[in-house]
């Protein structure tokens, strides 16, 4: 794969589609809310290099790629031209027609070193504003101290003072409230996932003698068949004992009758994701299994009844924990219950024991208590859901009863 | 998917398999080499926390992790115990069992904060370290400023200044030069693309009416059945005029009788990476596009033939673009020449223009010209290879005559 002209480049960081474009208009109306966090913040320009942020406000999906966001200028305002204000997207030379394409609405400069491309081509049109001396926000999460090294050596050469300062979150709040588009495209990767489990299911495929790689295998490919652009994660497949192993990756190791399966697997449609686990039993549930899956069924369900705008992630994470610590069971139970879910399979908001924010309707999060009985066996149940006023609107379908396969 | 208790965590991290994991003793070799490394960078320790370089270090391949290195110290040698010196691992919860297991000669700290971990506990082991200043390297290319602003405010409130040295490359560095360990898997996952590749051909796969999304989907199946643990990258499968778009990425695109069809994929095992591109003509070659794939076959091969130990990455970027430009084509090749392969798709060394270090024997990298005409159609050949002190031992066996299929 030909790598950016400067160096390397993270192969899976374009790995979401740009087959589904949303309108210009949301993504200007994106771009004003985060000049309204800059503003809140005291910062006159920021310079976004995150990835995903920067398709948030573009829809540009290449991999090398820096935007940068002006606080007081918005559409037609710039002297400096271009369409939306003082906003100016960089990439490299093998993404011309792309960026072309998928950020009509921006002015986009071919540089392969992005980031400092961005600042001199503002200050060049600007001087007026490097003057004294400028103050340029970056995401502070989303930079290396190396890379942040080399923009302040780039930038000490020229002719003014410029002052970088760390911000972290500014564009991730505005990705927190997912809009009615965003919230359609993550309900249809659910519903691939949801769709492409019912077919496994019906063929048969979840049966002793396949190996935990072949049902990944079959079920990503269900996945593809129902309109997946991509896998939102690598699949997890773990049978008997490995079902206890809450990451475990699928291997060789053979289905048998008897065995507990836990299934954790998602779409990517029009870049966001879905997120689901189911745990089934094959050919018959002793009572071990049968208990425990109750008992993670009653935490799940509980965890998702408490789910409604206002209340906290920490609160969440109680309702469910409480019901697993309530049978003796708290310390089996190895991770937070649930994360946001959005253009990325984990983001803002958390839903853990340490989540103090509370949820906001529009929020897009998960809800996945598991309990892991090491060396025998572990359920983990998980839906998608979206936070709304009166409580949850989950999004993934599949049925919660136990089922034997 | 669950995440890390602490909160949002990276799901593509993981994504190497963990079902070949080397003997013990090599990862204790590498060890000793970037301790000699530390000593010549005159830094007494070294806190890792590229995931990349964890596993190369140690084997562990979870998506949370930090580990320390200490220069003075090997195996055998520590007074605070352990089997490796003062190596320390640190991951969450969801990892303990696997950490055992892959990385069975280092001790292990579960911990959500790994970086902060490693390093209070070495403070806590040898307090006499830290009477005057300790001196820690990071990595300063894997590391965000936002993070690394928040350990340095942990380690502040500690009794002893703590003096955090910014390094780049040292791991790197050792990993430039593989092994034959290393070598034969990157074999076997080239064989793995020829396999599919042959497959797909065979198959009549690549037929006219088929989408690109279709035949990436079957490309990709075909590397899983030929034993591929995970997919390198999003397999490029362009057609038509969208062969001319270096990076594209696979469309609902439907292939047509005299269309060119450029493929660039690859497979991992053991978590090492296979990268190839061949280009093919659906039915029929017209003059223009065996013009072309006969300009780009000439480059790659005169490419191919500039590699040897010794020479820079830009003798061989100048040896294959000599041609290309000689044809006047030269601003059609509008990307490096290679990169390095191994544990990521693109590592060091570059081969570019400007890439003034000499190949070492035993590096391995892509030679991938390409000449992209838009609008009308691209070519470009790419091998995976092994540098050696004769010349170059190509790994990607797949012909490169042109295939009208």
């Amino acid at each position: 794969m030909a790598g950016s002209v400067c160096g390397v480049t993270d192969p899976h960081a374009s790995r979401a589609d740009h087959s589904h474009p949303p309108a210009q208009h949301l993504h200007a109306g994106r771009r004003d809310a985060v000049r309204s966090a800059l503003r809140a913040h005291g910062v006159p320009m920021l310079v976004v290099t995150d990835l995903v942020n920067v398709r948030y406000l573009t829809g540009f999906t290449g991999s090398n790629a820096a935007l940068l966001l002006v606080a007081d200028e918005s559409a037609g305002e710039s002297p400096a031209g271009g369409t939306d204000g003082g906003t100016v997207l960089a990439t490299d030379g093998r993404y011309t027609e792309q960026a072309a394409q998928q950020a009509p609405d921006v002015r986009v400069l071919i540089d392969r070193d992005c980031t400092h491309a961005v600042l001199a081509d503002r200050f060049a049109r600007r001087p007026d504003e490097v003057a004294d001396a400028a103050r340029v926000g970056f995401e502070a999460a989303a930079m290396s101290v190396a890379d942040h090294a080399a923009l302040a050596d780039r930038l000490a050469s020229s002719p003014t003072a410029v002052d970088l300062v760390p911000l972290t979150g500014v564009v991730e709040s505005a990705r927190l409230v997912k809009d009615d588009g965003e919230i359609a495209l993550i309900a249809r990767a659910c519903a691939i996932g949801d769709a492409a489990l019912r077919d496994l299911l019906a063929e048969g495929a979840l049966a002793p003698g396949r190996t935990e790689r072949q049902v990944a295998r079959r079920l990503e490919w269900l996945m593809f068949e129902h309109g997946a652009e991509a896998i939102a994660f690598e699949t997890i497949i773990a049978c008997g004992a490995n079902s206890a192993i809450p990451h475990h990756r699928p291997t060789d190791d053979v289905l048998r009758h008897g065995d507990l399966v836990k299934m954790d697997f998602g779409a990517v449609v029009g870049g966001y994701n879905s997120d689901m686990t189911r745990t089934v039993v094959l050919g018959e549930a002793d009572a071990f299994q049968r208990d425990v899956y109750a008992l993670v069924r009653r935490a799940q369900e509980a965890g998702v009844a408490a789910v409604r705008a206002g209340v906290t992630g920490a609160d969440v994470d109680r309702a469910a924990r409480a019901v697993i610590d309530e049978a003796g069971a708290g310390r089996l139970f190895t991770h937070g219950l649930g994360h946001g879910v959005g253009l990325r399979v984990h983001e803002a908001p958390p839903v853990s024991s340490g989540a103090t924010g509370t949820l906001p309707a529009g929020a897009v999060v998960t809800v996945e208590p598991g309990v892991y009985h090491a060396g025998r066996g572990g359920v983990r149940i998980e839906d998608t859901l979206v936070v709304r006023d009166g409580g949850a609107e989950i999004l993934t379908r599949t049925g919660k009863e136990l089922r034997v396969v």
